[in-house]
């Protein structure tokens, strides 16, 4: 080879190819995703990322050399196929290429670590062990090119609405919201640690009159969960926005869900086919339950909770049997919730802290922020916490911090959400818990 | 009052109030910029993201009420200013507001622990302890715009080319390419690793099949350089391509960075302006330099370097004494690029591995990389490292992996070049180096 690819480039994906193609000369390249030898006719299956098309080679009209190729192609192997388009009635797509070049670009070993077809089922962990092989299957492709449409909507709708991106740090030297659950690092001569939110960096933003921010970034969190909702890298998008309290920016979550929704009805259509999930726009507005109303449909359902009590997992899923899509937690207890969010002017007990859930999975927590430099040392006093180890982020309160508010969506969990997947292990390429950091 | 903000809401920036708002009623909110209290009339500048606008307070003709709060305004504070919108010629923008109600959202401390006007010059140390008034200054924020934008019209243009966004892990169990400038973590009761490029993993995309894929996300590097240019956290812009080649992924960076340029350019101008950066399109294709060639051009100006050498800081100044926009470097010697880069077919000695190059500045590194399983492994042993310590990345070669291409492009330097700032720091909100932990 002159060089290593040579002049050889692709000149179709293979879903592009259909009856308009007939006659045409073609290259595609991808894997060979079967192979059925019936003597006088080869039929062989490649897969690229956007489907499959039928080489078919019917021994007496093809080369030798094509021949010899093909006899000696491996499930999985990488391929390059030249040909000509011709209309089959019975293929995918309806047409089938007849080869003139086949042109194996890298062999795959067999036996494969695992089948890469739907034929044998395997447990998660078999799958995220050879995850490069599982991730081949169309219906796990599918949740990814969901994903990535789910990022690429909701950066579009911030760009649109006046939102500047912002990108804040992960190595940080204290811990954000107090808690334990901290990665620490080694940095240096010190210890530091990894960010669990970019909370108070996006609040200092607001203090730095950015106005209206957003960051979507890895979180990372200490917690020992195991569970089909918690991973220890996460990616969290992120909002914060001045001058507007917590129904503005629930009123701009409620529109960033249903546009993220309608475009990927539009453009991931045929991935929701594969998944067979019937994605619909919700009713806007989303209901509004609060904190109050739930702990009585809780309690109605059997599930025992007093007032003040965090959401159970059980708690969550009584409350999933009578919403059945997305709706609003609000007027929570101030107790509760972190000391960065801002209590209700007449009743301090409940707070301006919000939930978005789906059925019995939380998708964001947000709230209008404490703005007032002193009412917010109180509170971080409040939590136990000491105020001194928020200097940088107190002293922004000090000189000009506006009203604000903001939330953060898990984009896992979302993603989870609009493809009917279960667990979020299945809504992240190579995740992350307690027990797994390979590959 | 009733909530915090209660019904008041902003109806304008300020740059949109115009010659068109005159006698409307409007509200804007943002920071008391300046204060001018000439006795029988006092003016006062209004600063939000996007402008200034100047209320003007005729004693006789104001509300005593509105009167006595503007008596009492701070210079930073958070204010409401409802008012009516007249002609004044004099004013920015050409209009002025005579205020009916003025409102303090939020009062700032004096004195400021910096300035926020440009009359008094900080330094970078003293500005980045408190960075959140740095950033209400206009040239400061304005690079920051700039920087959200490139954003953007990166993620547009892989959109639009077919690249699906993926998100890999940044805590990992070992070395991405083997090198020791990592920084370790206590993954509870094991020790792991922070990515420094999602190299690996990029790569494995291409085994899984997913054609074209890109990422925006942080890198974490140990390194101990205390440069202009490094920062031990940084945004990288990563791609990789199956079925193309080094030439391909350069003709792809080349299209990327003209589209930027001229995204930031069009929507970005005033930020343009206010930085005094002249940005114009870059002439395409851009200059291509065989690290040859290079290396005779260095020498040729006084500065001394062998065939086989990286470029030190002196050869990379003398290179941009000749080469005074973007130029691609190539044909590097394979023995100082990482293992995973394909060596040339004819002459092994060289590599199909480039840099992007503005002026003095490395902008990008990218490759065609080795798809050979059993090339891979003699690489890796080659460069002193243990092949078993790769076991899931060099699986992925051995069930199909096509050939492909990619590169990195530090997204904080490419900022640098467009805005025009000369330390790494400015490009950067809250910047991480070996002595800045905090903000």
């Amino acid at each position: 080879m002159a060089s290593l690819l040579s002049d050889l480039r692709r000149t179709h994906y293979t879903k592009n190819i259909n009856s308009n193609s007939v006659g045409n000369e073609i290259t595609i390249m991808g894997w060979v995703h079967e192979i059925r030898d019936l003597g006088g006719i080869i039929f062989v299956l490649i897969r690229d990322r956007e489907g499959r098309i039928q080489i078919t080679a019917p021994t007496k009209h093809v080369d030798q050399e094509v021949l010899d190729t093909i006899r000696k192609l491996r499930k999985e192997s990488v391929v390059s196929v030249k040909g000509k388009v011709q209309d089959a009635g019975k293929a995918p797509n309806g047409v089938e290429i007849i080869p003139t070049e086949i042109i194996i670009l890298n062999e795959a070993n067999q036996p494969l670590p695992m089948d890469p077809t739907d034929k044998v089922k395997a447990e998660i962990d078999t799958r995220l062990d050879s995850r490069f092989i599982d991730l081949r299957r169309e219906n796990i492709t599918a949740i990814f090119k969901i994903k990535s449409q789910i990022l690429h909507s909701t950066r579009d709708f911030f760009q649109n609405n006046g939102f500047m991106e912002i990108n804040t740090p992960k190595l940080v030297a204290s811990a954000t919201e107090g808690g334990t659950e901290l990665f620490p690092i080694t940095y240096f001569e010190r210890e530091a640690f990894l960010g669990q939110s970019p909370q108070l960096y996006k609040q200092m933003m607001m203090a730095a009159g950015f106005d209206k921010v957003y960051e979507i970034a890895q979180i990372f969190r200490a917690e020992e969960h195991d569970t089909l909702r918690h991973l220890n890298e996460a990616i969290s998008i992120d909002m914060e926005a001045s001058f507007l309290d917590d129904k503005d920016v629930m009123d701009i979550l409620e529109k960033l869900i249903n546009k993220v929704i309608y475009d990927v009805i539009d453009t991931e259509n045929h991935s929701l086919e594969i998944l067979d999930s019937k994605l619909e726009l919700c009713g806007c507005p989303f209901p509004v339950v609060k904190y109050d109303e739930a702990v009585d449909i809780i309690n109605s359902k059997g599930v025992e909770m007093e007032w003040g009590d965090d959401l159970s997992r059980a708690a969550e899923k009584a409350l999933g049997e009578v919403y059945d899509n997305f709706y609003f937690l609000t007027d929570w207890p101030t107790e509760i919730k972190p000391f960065y969010v801002m209590p209700n002017e007449k009743d301090p007990t409940i707070s301006h802290a919000f939930d978005l859930m789906y059925k019995n999975l939380e998708i964001s927590s947000g709230a209008m922020r404490v703005h007032q430099h002193d009412l917010l040392v109180e509170k971080i006093s409040e939590k136990g916490l000491n105020p001194d180890s928020f200097g940088s982020y107190l002293k922004s309160f000090d000189y000009g911090m506006p009203p604000h508010s903001g939330w953060g969506v898990g984009a896992d969990r979302l993603t989870m959400v609009l493809t009917g997947v279960n667990n979020i292990r299945e809504a992240v390429l190579f995740p992350r818990d307690r027990r797994r950091l390979t590959p």
